[in-house]
């Protein structure tokens, strides 16, 4: 109960909390198969390594690390970031682009905050990644859907809702998507850009996934074809290193960098050093790129034995087919309710997330998104098969 | 330059970013004796301890530290925080009372984002801390002063001003508050809970300091009266382990928590996991309270010696005597301007901060914050003494 005389603010008015961070709590049980969450597989986390590096990074520089930082970052990790950035890709980045951050959601708080007011108008694809639609929604954005196809989304469509909606930023994750796993084709990348110079929004686009390709050809982001600085660009740690450091960061237009970082002065003033500096050691030693290779086989597999117990799903189910990422999205004859089913599923000890929580207009009752990332081969084989029975009775009835 | 067509949130209309962060950069010049910052004494940051103990945690329970935690907190650090605060506090704590915080900032963040609607007022000292003043401006409160004296908030005013003002909240320092290093009263402590209860009002207890206590005795927190829940108390281990680990927390009614939660979901999603772990390893260890007394002889030392250069400051010069905490608090006498003194002063290589960044009502000019915990004592008689000789100039012409 509220203290006496205490009520919410407007902004949370329908706010509930995200279904996953929900789902979580269920997720402890003993025994229980998650395809929820997405989470990296534990093996893929190197805590012996991050020990190592911690201890002597603390050891090495422990009086900067445990005093009070920059906002802009702990001079090292920004140091290591910025050529790590310019190493893998081809858009110009400078210090003064870049802003550290707890995670990347954490961007898209801090963009709502710097540049919106209530009732702006986000164009978001439909489904999309929900804790990020929680984020826009608490900042009182309006989103509005723009259809896709298998290959993202529809350009003409595209352009027809900007101009008729008048959006001021654009949130789209264009590889390996959450929660569908698709990617943005090669071909619609640069229009992107161009519509957002030519009509004066901007382009939030989230790539945390695009490291974890296990086939096919790694696609430039659409912050490459950016000449007008309206891409903003998150990138993350969490999904090739870890999540439980909350290491993200920003790149971007340095005005909107800088009025970013005052935002963030203003919730948790920098992002934890010790965690800047555990991923600095990261790069600095060039431990990325062969712990990448290290985790993709393991990745690889999982994919495709989801996808191989997939295809014995009841006749009329059809799925996404990702080259990469953590998620398939799935999509169950018509009249099957996913949220319904997800009750019994998790008393069978298999846990998923019921697809319509990811549709910003609701609906698609009929959908669900899997993770294979944190599972074994076998827990995913067992899982399947009993999601697979369990499905196909609830077509029958 | 911003992008074409593109505008910053109404929001941020007259912020520009703390003033002790831009005084922040000039400090990085060789040789600067700084008595700006709130930085605890690099001497006082246990790093050896903390790089044992962040891999001792990374060992032990690495998969669950890299892995995504819960909003909620790192379990073990949330089981030994609950813990501490049992021990330390009477105020009743189980785990739904507690969050943990990226710093205790993000404790205002949030109860501003959960709470608060633009418009709404809150009551703040006069001096107060200006970077939690920031904070609540982004979130377009309405900012009014409660006269205080030597010994903190005066009752019959704040009880003037809730009636004729309405407040959402009031936001407080009560022990060695920032910049003054004041401690309320312990009479007035009580009466402020009641208030509160009486008006329906939310009382953030903002108490980072109290450890850091260097003569007198300790007053129970403002919390410890609380009968009603309209007290929510900020903690942090900033000042006491590590501010660069990043890691506070807040104390107070269980739905509030929860729904502060649900906005920390849509930020940083959880506060750093190996963040967490270091703390909950100093605590689990019973390493906090040997190393609050081995750090206090020398910021006892600091205090005193520059309480003593003050004393042979121009005639009409008066401070504040604090107990405990970062900082004193310095009038000149009247037609002093510390803002513009401050510029010759950082040429000749001592750093301030000017008072009146801290009143919310700005004035004050002769007014200034002095920290004496992240200066040796040499610095500290030598920095002094160049202010003596400047401050007196300037009142001479």
């Amino acid at each position: 109960m509220l203290p006496n005389g205490i009520t919410f603010a407007d902004r949370f008015n329908g706010i509930s909390g995200s279904a996953i961070r929900a789902i979580f709590k269920v997720l402890n049980r003993p025994n229980m198969i998650s395809f929820a969450g997405g989470n990296p597989s534990n093996d893929a986390l190197p805590n012996e390594v991050c020990a190592d590096l911690a201890k002597d990074a603390l050891l090495a520089d422990g009086k900067r690390i445990l005093q009070y930082g920059a906002t802009e970052g702990y001079p090292p990790f920004l140091e290591s970031l910025v050529g790590y950035l310019q190493a893998n890709y081809r858009f110009p980045v400078e210090k003064e682009n870049v802003l550290p951050l707890s995670g990347s959601t954490q961007g898209i708080d801090l963009l709502c905050k710097t540049l919106t007011n209530p009732g702006d108008t986000i164009l978001v694809e439909s489904p999309t990644f929900l804790g990020n639609m929680q984020t826009l929604r608490i900042y009182q954005q309006r989103l509005v859907p723009v259809e896709s196809d298998e290959q993202g989304v529809l350009l003409d469509k595209l352009e027809e809702t900007v101009k008729r909606e008048h959006p001021k930023m654009l949130y789209i994750i264009p590889t390996f998507q959450n929660p569908t796993g698709r990617t943005l084709a090669a071909e619609r990348r640069e229009p992107i850009a161009r519509l957002a110079e030519k009509y004066g929004f901007l382009v939030i686009e989230d790539d945390p996934y695009r490291d974890l390709r296990y086939s096919g050809t790694a696609l430039p982001p659409i912050k490459e074809y950016d000449q007008s600085e309206h891409v903003l660009y998150m990138g993350s740690f969490s999904k090739i290193i870890s999540p439980g450091l909350r290491v993200g960061y920003m790149v971007g237009n340095a005005e909107i960098i800088a009025k970013c970082a005052i935002g963030k002065q203003g919730s948790d003033l920098h992002t934890s050093n010790v965690s800047q500096a555990i991923v600095d050691q990261y790069l600095r030693r060039n431990l990325l790129a062969p712990h990448i290779s290290e985790i993709l086989p393991a990745y690889r597999d999982k994919l495709n034995a989801m996808l191989f117990e997939l295809e014995a799903f009841p006749n009329g189910t059809t799925f996404t087919h990702p080259e990469g990422g953590l998620f398939i999205f799935v999509t169950i004859p018509e009249g099957f309710n996913a949220a319904e089913v997800f009750k019994e599923a998790v008393e069978h000890g298999v846990a998923f997330v019921p697809g319509t929580s990811f549709y910003p207009e609701g609906g698609h009752e009929n959908t669900l998104r899997l993770n294979f990332s944190n599972s074994t081969l076998e827990q995913i084989h067992t899982g399947m098969a009993m999601l697979r029975e369990l499905f196909a009775t609830k077509l029958k009835t």
